[in-house]
Parts: C-alpha cells; structure tokens; sequence
C-alpha cells in the first residue's frame, strides 16, 4: 500500500551543574550559562519558587534581583511567582494556571526562560506548565531538596496529578539546565534530608555495587547531615539516573523501567497514607520489601539482604508500613500489584536484586512471599539493630 | 565548574497511509498496523470524531464498531465521543478535558491508542490531550480535511487556543500513525475543499517549481474537484511538508519558519475576522501579499508574480480583504507585523520568493511596499482575469 515515510531523531542535550550559592554575585555559573546563547531576541527569565523555600531562605528574591542587577544578559521579570511546597501544588491545578497565566501576563516566549526552584513536586508542576506554553518555554530547573538534586529535577519528566492520580497529566521535557546548590539543602527538615537518599540507594543496588559500598561507608556522616558525604552521593547519583536515562529509552516508549526499582510497592503506599508518608520514604520501604523478596526467592544472599535493610534503619528510615503488610493474602498491596499488571497492559515487570549491584527483571510475584516479606520486615526495627 | 552533561536522542517514526474506505471491512491498511506492535498487552483505541465528519458520514460509526467486530488486534472502546468541528474545539477547554476526562473513565493506557477523525481543528485539540496524558498516549489521526491531509495532519504539531491566543497551549508531538483516507473529501463544502489547497501552493512556490508548474497545469480539474488531481496534490504537498520536517528542525528549537511563508499575515487576518476567514484563504491572501511584495521589492519577475496570482484567482480564492490593505501609512496589519517581530523576540524573519520555488528569507518588511502591494490585489479581481 502507498504510503510516505517520516522519520527522524532529535537531540536533547543539558548540563547539570553543581555549586553553592547559585545566586552570589560573584558566582558565574547561571550568568555564563545565560550569556551562551547569542541571540538577536531580548530575552526574558521568570521565576517560580516554591514558599517553603522562599520561607526558609527569607532573601532569596532580593539576592535575585541584585544578581540580575549585575549579570544582564537576560531581563527578569521583577514579579516572582511563589506557590506552595509539597505535593498539593501538583493536586490542585490552579497552581500550573498560574504559571501559564504568568506567561501571557508577562509575555514570556519561546526566547525565555521559566527557572524553577524548590523542590520535585513545584519542579514537576512548573516543568509541565513551561512544556506546553507555546509548544514548549526553555526551562531551568533550580531543585532544593535532596530527591529532586538527585533524581527528579535532573530527569525529563514532569507532571501534576489529575482525577486524584498521580502525574494523570505530564510531558517528557528536557529541562536546558538543571544547577544543584547545596546552600539550600542546609534548611531541609530531617525528613527531607532523610528521604530522597532511597533514590541514591535504589540505583546503586541496580547498577553500581561500589556506589552502594560507598553508601554503607557512610551510613552515619549521612545521618549526621555531613554536607561532603551529601554532595558526594547527589553527584553519584544523578550521573548514574542521567546515564540510565541517556542509555535506554529516554521517553519510555517500551515498558521496562528499571529505575522504577523499589517503586510499585511505594507508589501505593503514597496513595494509601494520602501522601502522609513521603516519596523517598515509601521508596526506602519499597526497596526494603523487594530486597528481602529477592532473598525469600531465592535471588539474593541473606548477607546481602541484611546489608540492604541495615543501612536503610542506621539512616532513619521505616523499613515497613502497616498498609505494606500482607495477613492471610489479604492487602491492599496486593490489590495494588493488580493496578500495576494493568497500568502495564497486562504484563507485570518488576525489577528484583540477583546481587548488590544487579537488577534482574520478573514477570510474576508471589503472594505468600510477600506476605512473608512483610513480617520479616515487621521484626526489624531500629531497636533490634542497636 | 564541575558539572554532569546529559546527550541523546530520541528518534520518532511514523507512516502517513493513503486509502480509500479505510473502515471498510476488507481494507487491511488499520488493521495490518495496529497488528504490528506485539504486545502482551491488551491494548485499546478510543475514537474522537469531528461532529461535522460525523454529520456528513452518519454510517462512520457502526462502520468502525464493524470493522473492529472482524479485526480484533486492539479492543474498540465502544463508546466514541463526539466533538465540535472547527475553531470551537480549540477555543473552549470544556473539549480538551471531555477527551482526558475518557482517558480516565475507560481505562486509556500508553499502550492503548486514541485516534481522531477530523479536520485539522479536532486533530490539533486531540493531539494535544493525547500527548499529556500519562505523558502521551499513542495518538493516530485520520485527518478529512484537504489541509489536514496535506499539512496539519501530518505534521508534529498540536494545541489548543487560550487566552484568546493562537495554540497558546500545544506540544510537539509526532504521531504514530496517519490515515489519509479520499472518502471524506468528497462531503466538504466548497470552502474547506479550496482552502487546503494554498498550503500545496506555498510549500510548491518555496521549495519545488515543478510542483508549482503542476498545480498551474491542474487548477481548473481542482477548482472542478476532480479527485484524481487532489489526491496527487496531497501526496506530493505531504511529501514535502515531511521532507522539511525531518530534514530541518523538527521541534522548531530555532527561530526560523520556512513553512510559514504567507502566514503572518493570514495568522493576523484570521484572528481580526475572528475565524470568518479560513486559515487556507487567509494564507491564499498572505501568499499574494508576500509574492507582490517580492515582486515590488525586485525580488521576483512580474511574470513569475502574476502566474501565482493567476493561480490563486482561477481555485476561487479571494487575494485580499479590507483587514489586510495599509492606507496612508495605517493598517492593523502593520501592528500584527509588530506583534510578530516581539514573537520572535525582537527580529524579524519573514519568507518572500526569489522566484518561483526558491524561499529567501528577510528581517525588514517596507511599510510604504506593503501599502503598494495591498493596492495592486486589490485591483485583480476575478472579474478582471476573465
Ligand atoms: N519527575 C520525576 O522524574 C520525579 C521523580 C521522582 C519523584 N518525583 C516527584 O517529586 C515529588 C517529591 O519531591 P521532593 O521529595 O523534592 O519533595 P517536595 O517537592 O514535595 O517538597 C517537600 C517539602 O520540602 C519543602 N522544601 C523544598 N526545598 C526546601 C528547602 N531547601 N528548605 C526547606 N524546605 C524545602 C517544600 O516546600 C515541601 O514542603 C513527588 O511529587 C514525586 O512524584 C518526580
Ligand atoms: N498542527 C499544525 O501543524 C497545523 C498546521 C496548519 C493548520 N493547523 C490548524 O488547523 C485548523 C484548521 O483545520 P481545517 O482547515 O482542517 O479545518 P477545521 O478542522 O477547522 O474544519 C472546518 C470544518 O469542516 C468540517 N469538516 C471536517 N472534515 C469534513 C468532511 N470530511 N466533510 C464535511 N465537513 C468536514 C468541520 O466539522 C469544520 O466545521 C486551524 O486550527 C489551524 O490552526 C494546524
Ligand atoms: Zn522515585
Ligand atoms: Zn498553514
């Protein structure tokens, strides 16, 4: 039959840069980066910040003005959106019409930017707003928690949730630059600072068995809130997601997710506390429960196993939740595996650990395993380890 | 500075099928591509239907519910929705949310396919709720419109009007299939037959002379809807729209808009008609604007001018309106050119002819040239040629 061929490949391409005090005067980085693209256009920067942040860091609006002040190779919009932190601002979408108001309230083109700053869940929603306004506004992500430093504002996908689901609405949009200032992980509550380590976790026991070495080294400096050790793990751990990405299929088109490691299990439980236990936590649980799954079946040595659940509690993390406990083969976990087979169009796969370091993908799990894995998890708790 | 650097690309690939009857029972062209992605999945595909397609081709539906019946590879979600033709489905969102509103309600997956069957209006509105929800739906668009089939369809363009602005929202996103299928031309009115046709003509006049010549050969057997000579159009109109696609820049990072020669000024006409004129008649008028002002400015013979005018009268198309002439100096068109001039941040870039099939693109527009050639079409009239 007749017909014409398309096809073609398009290059996406960013850096994420690393610093402290993004917005010092003297500090270059963002000016440089802005400077780079000769342009006959007068461009425009808009700014978009998350209000626990802006509460935290009372003179973050005056430090960007002086240091647009100085560094003019761009013209801010003087009037700075603040929208709340967390993950109401991507439940309710009068925050995304904001931004997309602000857009045409301020003329931002296709020849500006719209930074971001706080943390993944403003990055998702801003992110998302920025991919549709005309067809897509050059965006900066400015990420201020550890999870978004680490993982998600250094990732191509963005979104806010719809009908009560989670990322219902989102694109996969490359941000143009991503720069990480560890000045603001200094103001994460504990949580915070706590959560987003399960993402450094979750890819090293996928990929990278020296990254998870070095993790276990420094379980208690981490604990301590050393900024050494976290800027080290953010670094390790964005390359490897940022080499995850560029290496298989960066947009998903096929089903496997390998990051996704840890995941099925947290994602319900996200749901099921109403958002009380936070993303990072309920990956640190998830992995906790595939992790001894992967040694309950065979996959997995007990020392390794063991390893895996002692890091996560010297860390401070819960290792379980009661709504992640299967009794008698009753759970809503279950309920939630059978939500996941769907949303994978009736094939389910999920990563497991055949070794510290080594993910290998299955297509089946079992129900008394799991069970099984939930008491086994029940028992360890940060006391018995002591 | 210390910094990550990300790199990829992502390749997008789709066919553009040309048929006649593609829901009859024994064309194999739909079911021979949904057939090809093996898939553990059970798949689905949700139809949106352009209410004048549907008005003017009442059978469509029970001819897809059959089709499906004997051709079982995806499941048709039995309900189809059925929306607005035209402008209206892209200036009111109450469209785009009743499209993500069934994503939700029947179970719409990313292996499950949306399809839309309309003009160039339904396809852009569906495009776009297809590609943000859960981060883009595999969409297929069966266009039934002249222009549709020969341009907007086929493209990676979609969006929807916000603010009262043109495709304020929108994203680029290729689709993975389209189906060009002759039946439906047969129930346009005479204006929607016409007006695809000034795309052929613009693509013919930048890029291909012998195309040009072959349109000159055929206008009478198109002005007289002879189906042949359209069909042929539209594939070789397709043809080039994709080859400058794949072959430039195809999520328009840069600035440059070589498709968009004849359409500054029919974007402002068709928004100061408020969408009385069509887009086709208003880039037939932007064409002949842009091709005298070649002309004037010694860029384009007077033989060469007149042969696109010729053209252009003979389909039936008007060369100008009131809204576009400049007098004494004044026009709201020479605001649109403004207006333009900040899209594009500051520099204008504007497509005219060095002769017939060659584009060269300039950054001034001659207030006093304008007001010239907007008084030379206005004296051609149809009566006048004969
Ligand atoms: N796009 C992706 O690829 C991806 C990947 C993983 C997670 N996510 C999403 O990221 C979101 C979670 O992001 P998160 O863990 O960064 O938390 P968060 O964005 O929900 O922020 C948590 C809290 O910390 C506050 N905060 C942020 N930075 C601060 C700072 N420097 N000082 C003080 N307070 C600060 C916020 O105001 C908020 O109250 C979820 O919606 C999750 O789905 C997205
Ligand atoms: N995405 C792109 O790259 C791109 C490019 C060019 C134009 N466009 C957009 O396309 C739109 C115009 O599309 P169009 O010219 O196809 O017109 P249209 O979609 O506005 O449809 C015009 C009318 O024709 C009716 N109709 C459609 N098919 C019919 C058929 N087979 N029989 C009878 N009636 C039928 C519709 O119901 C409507 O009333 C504009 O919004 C324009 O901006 C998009
Ligand atoms: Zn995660
Ligand atoms: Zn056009």
């Amino acid at each position: 039959m007749e017909h014409l061929q398309q096809s073609f490949t398009v290059k996406f391409e960013y850096n994420v840069f690393f610093t402290a005090g993004l917005f010092e005067v003297g500090n270059n980085i963002l000016a440089n980066f802005l400077s780079q693209t000769k342009s006959a256009a007068q461009r425009k920067i808009f700014f978009v910040i998350d209000a626990g942040v802006a509460e935290a860091h009372p003179q973050l609006r005056s430090q960007i003005k002086n240091y647009f002040a100085t560094h003019t190779a761009v013209k801010l919009v003087p009037e700075m959106l603040i929208v709340a932190g967390g993950e109401e601002v991507k439940n309710d979408t009068q925050h995304f019409d904001q931004v997309v108001e602000a857009v045409n309230t301020y003329g931002i083109d296709r020849h500006s930017y719209i930074a971001a700053i706080g943390g993944g869940s403003v990055l998702d929603m801003v992110g998302y707003a920025a991919a549709v306004s005309h067809r897509g506004i050059k965006h900066i992500r400015i990420p201020t928690t550890v999870l978004s430093q680490n993982d998600s504002g250094i990732g191509v996908k963005n979104g806010i949730n719809y009908f009560n689901k989670k990322n219902f609405l989102g694109t996969f949009a490359p941000p143009v630059a991503v720069f990480n200032d560890e000045l603001f992980l200094h103001t994460l509550n504990e949580r915070d600072w706590r959560s987003g380590i399960s993402e450094a976790i979750k890819v090293a026991l996928i990929k990278d068995a020296n990254f998870f070495d070095w993790i276990e080294e420094h379980t208690t400096a981490l604990a301590q809130r050393d900024m050494m050790a976290m800027a080290e793990l953010i670094w390790r751990c964005a390359k490897l997601h940022m080499e995850h990405i560029a290496g298989a299929d960066p947009f998903e088109s096929g089903s496997s997710r390998p990051l996704d490691f840890g995941h099925w299990s947290a994602h319900k439980l996200e749901y099921l506390s109403n958002f009380e236990v936070r993303h990072g936590e309920a990956v640190a649980m998830g992995i906790a429960l595939d992790t001894v799954y992967s040694q309950l079946s065979g996959r997995l040595t007990p020392t390794d196993s063991q390893r895996v659940i002692d890091v996560l509690i010297t860390l401070g993390f819960e290792v379980t939740h009661p709504l992640m406990q299967v009794n008698e083969g009753k759970s809503p976990l279950l309920a939630g595996l059978e939500e996941f087979r769907e949303h994978l169009g009736g094939q389910l796969t999920i990563m497991l650990l055949s070794a510290i370091g080594m993910g290998e993908e299955v297509h089946e799990m079992d129900a008394a395993l799991l069970e099984e894995a939930g008491h086994v998890l029940a028992n360890k708790t940060h006391q018995q380890l002591q």
